[in-house]
């Protein structure tokens, strides 16, 4: 090992424990702690954070990776962590700590405003608010540009924060061809929405035999219970300590029996990557998924691509068939396979479905943008949501929980961050394309037969972690860096296909 | 507050968020964690200890208590606060590093060479590992006793470590009593056991119905599941984070009644001394049970005192025969109780009953007392220790698993610890006996009205944690310090009663 990287070393073991205690604290707040408990605990969870952070921004790290950036003898993962930390070093050091302080106060305080708010459904008890942060946003962003003499648009700087390489440049492309082409695929599709029948969905199906199935599922496409917890809570979601502990919640609904189903599925996609990360880089700062998107898009491959498609429930229908007996006698393959893709034009986006997802994301999206290129006032912004909301997706919210109050992503001051789950649609269905190319995929999904493509996605895209970006892990795997024609083409393909008969 | 004082909170903040760290991966890896995570999490949890201890054991810490140790204007918690944190420094300081370093590698060692051991019934292979353990211990004794200019019997500092106030002078006094008291009374009993018929206890009892009535245990003894959490694992314990957060386990046995109830009403007496600290002092290191020993009588006198007595089972017992109404169809409320207080002398203390338990405690003591009096080789324990489970309980262990190499407390260094187990059953008693003179106690037992048994126990021994030693609780609740006689009473009127008939 490097000398320099060797005193770096105590640095990286503090950081990887203080990430695993703030990872149990979450886990265990979502699933486990009593209702009382909170206030007490979230003193601990703040002191750990704020040592977290200590361990990251400190003087002594800053001259260690000065000095680390003229070494020639790093090796992949030493060059990486390099400069993962140097990234986080130079997007904190030029806001005064003051201004950070009093912003993390405003960000402690301002999830509790928005849930105010949101309950009430009223925007202008959270909008004074949403103002202070923003601020705060532009404030810090014209800090981070002039300390780093950087030429870029105030939202692009943003977006690279979430997805390196990904710019408005390359957004605005995907966005539009979403625009010209998904918009008027789904209004063919929803003209035809009333001819699909899905009311056996919201029949009666018990909590436990519904864990019982999700169980199977989630072991089915390769989620490993040596390694591994499945566990409930309010929002499903995925979480790890390192490689050898990773950890999904579901949640289930009697009335509802999807719902659980693709939760389940989409964070053991999550899973597999974090899973499949090498042993030589866990419990490393590049030891995780390389970007939100690159995540995402392995969610929603195994909740979508695979978990939507006939052959995926071929091995596993009657199974599902069997669990509820009597509820399901009457339902065929067919019929759930229409089902699991009705699309219906929605207002939320978290109840989107697999056509319409993406489009909630370009309202946000271009919102986003307006206000920071200051285009849009504080006041405006129900009505800017509101009016895209009725252009691309044809319906329009009724209040503010329903339109601009929905997400509590602002509140916490993650600008920038919602443009990933569209990427992730897009690049899931890029390496679906690819899969179908490389491997008898159909084949193996008919037979449940997951090891091989777990295997390759090792191989190609989760082993390396964050020493590759998302561009990086595209060519390297297939040649071509991200190309949104291929979700274009698989919704069209897919739906089209679908809905002929109908 | 005291601006000296003030000085210190930023290192209690750290203690009390690193203390909660340990505790919930403590829980998490007996509950939860997944089988193959515990190498990796092993070495964050090595982590966080270390910063835990070096948060406590510093130069800045050390002045600052020197300072305190003057001030005049501490109040009662300040002033606790810093005699505890010097109690850790005075034990610590005069160890030098690099041998207390290589004591921690010994021990980090040692427990699986137990396991070897133990699982061999081979004492020999784990003697070699004790006698290091041993000689350390010894040195470290004499580093303490030589700095503190101590003139104490290197036992005695042991014991005092663990329950401030009790050496061998009241421990001998103790177990003499013991020993001349309880054998006979053992004796009679036993000659008596056959006549008791027990073996409704391993009938088959399902684990979801004894989760049910376990939960509903619970909290008729009054665990707060707002503020608490009741889970499984191999061992029962209880650990809190704050007193908001207090988290109990049980181990249901489907071939064991008993067994899960008494683990469940134990556990829920530490529970309720957690619960009720005062919110003043909870999140300090004096915010918890004063003593081993005390902790020890509140979990004994709700498991023992009040759990096998045949008030607390009036209110209970139809219940239990309704979770299991055709197993226990035949069984009624005299039957039960016979059977619940049915001594055996037995090999294994953590299978004892409530009369012989303390006799193995007694085992314990003496040979420590031996080893730290050098008056017994390592070669010569085992033979030591079954000629005197022979003299006191009648039996003799026929190889080492189930003698010497039974209990895992000398392999991580825990000598002078098993005494407490034996005092917290004392101090049972003698509380028992003060609240059976201050309240109609069998009338609250009867009609299962806790909340003023637990009121009074809040107002006169859990609220103080650590500002009150636990003779000082004793006294001012009852005017008496620690006197065993109350135990020697309560056992022999308790098994006279009980076996007049048989």
């Amino acid at each position: 090992m490097n000398k320099t990287f060797e005193e770096l070393t105590p640095w990286l073991d503090k950081i990887y424990a203080l990430n695993c205690a703030l990872v149990l604290f979450e886990w265990d707040d979502a699933t486990e702690a009593p209702e009382e408990s909170s206030e007490l605990t979230s003193k601990a969870v703040e002191i750990l954070s704020s040592e977290y952070y200590k361990a990251i921004i400190n003087d002594d790290v800053k001259k260690l990776l000065e000095k680390l950036s003229e070494e020639k003898d790093l090796d992949v993962k030493e060059r990486a962590i390099v400069k993962d930390l140097k990234k986080q070093h130079e997007s904190m050091e030029p806001i005064p700590a003051e201004e950070y302080q009093a912003y993390q106060g405003l960000i402690a305080r301002a999830s509790s405003v928005w849930t105010k708010a949101k309950n009430a459904s009223d925007y202008s008890l959270f909008a004074p608010t949403l103002e202070k942060i923003i601020e705060y946003q532009k404030k810090f962003i014209d800090y981070r540009l002039k300390a780093g003499k950087k030429e870029m648009k105030p939202y692009d700087l943003l977006l690279n924060d979430f997805e390196e390489g990904f710019t408005t440049k390359e957004l605005d492309t995907f966005f539009d061809t979403l625009k010209k082409e998904i918009v008027p695929l789904m209004q063919m599709v929803t003209d035809k929405k009333d001819k699909i029948d899905k009311t056996y969905n919201h029949r009666h199906f018990p909590v436990e035999k519904q864990r019982q199935f999700n169980r199977m599922l989630a072991e089915h496409v390769g989620f490993d219970f040596k390694r591994g917890v499945i566990k409930e809570s309010a929002h499903p979601f995925t979480t790890n300590l390192h490689n050898k502990d990773v950890r999904i919640t579901t949640h289930y609904f009697e009335d509802n029996l999807e719902s659980a189903i693709f939760s389940t599925v989409h964070e053991s996609g999550h899973a597999l990557y974090e899973f499949q990360i090498s042993d030589d880089l866990t419990g490393t700062p590049v030891g995780t998924g390389t970007s939100m998107g690159m995540h995402e898009s392995q969610s929603r491959l195994f909740e979508n691509n695979f978990g939507r498609s006939r052959e995926f429930w071929i091995p596993l229908f009657q199974n599902l068939k069997d669990t509820y007996p009597e509820t399901l006698a009457d339902i065929d393959l067919d019929t759930f396979i229409l089902g699991i893709n009705k699309s219906t034009p929605s207002l939320i986006r978290t109840e989107a479905d697999e056509l319409t997802y993406s489009l909630h994301i370009m309202v946000r999206y271009e919102v986003e943008k307006m206000i920071f290129e200051n285009k849009v006032t504080i006041d405006e912004l129900p009505e800017v949501w509101n009016s895209k909301y009725e252009e691309y997706l044809g319906v329009t919210p009724e209040n503010d929980a329903e339109g601009i109050l929905q997400d509590i992503h602002w509140a916490g001051g993650s600008f920038g961050y919602f443009p990933s789950y569209a990427l992730g649609n897009a690049i899931a269905a890029q390496i679906y394309a690819h899969l179908k190319n490389v491997m008898p995929l159909d084949e193996y999904l008919t037979s449940g037969n997951f090891a091989p493509i777990n295997a390759y996605l090792k191989e190609h895209v989760h082993q390396y972690g964050k020493t590759k970006t998302t561009n990086e892990i595209l060519m390297d795997m297939m040649g071509e860096s991200f190309n949104p024609q291929y979700y274009i083409d698989y919704l069209k393909d897919k739906y089209t296909a679908l809905y002929k008969d109908l």
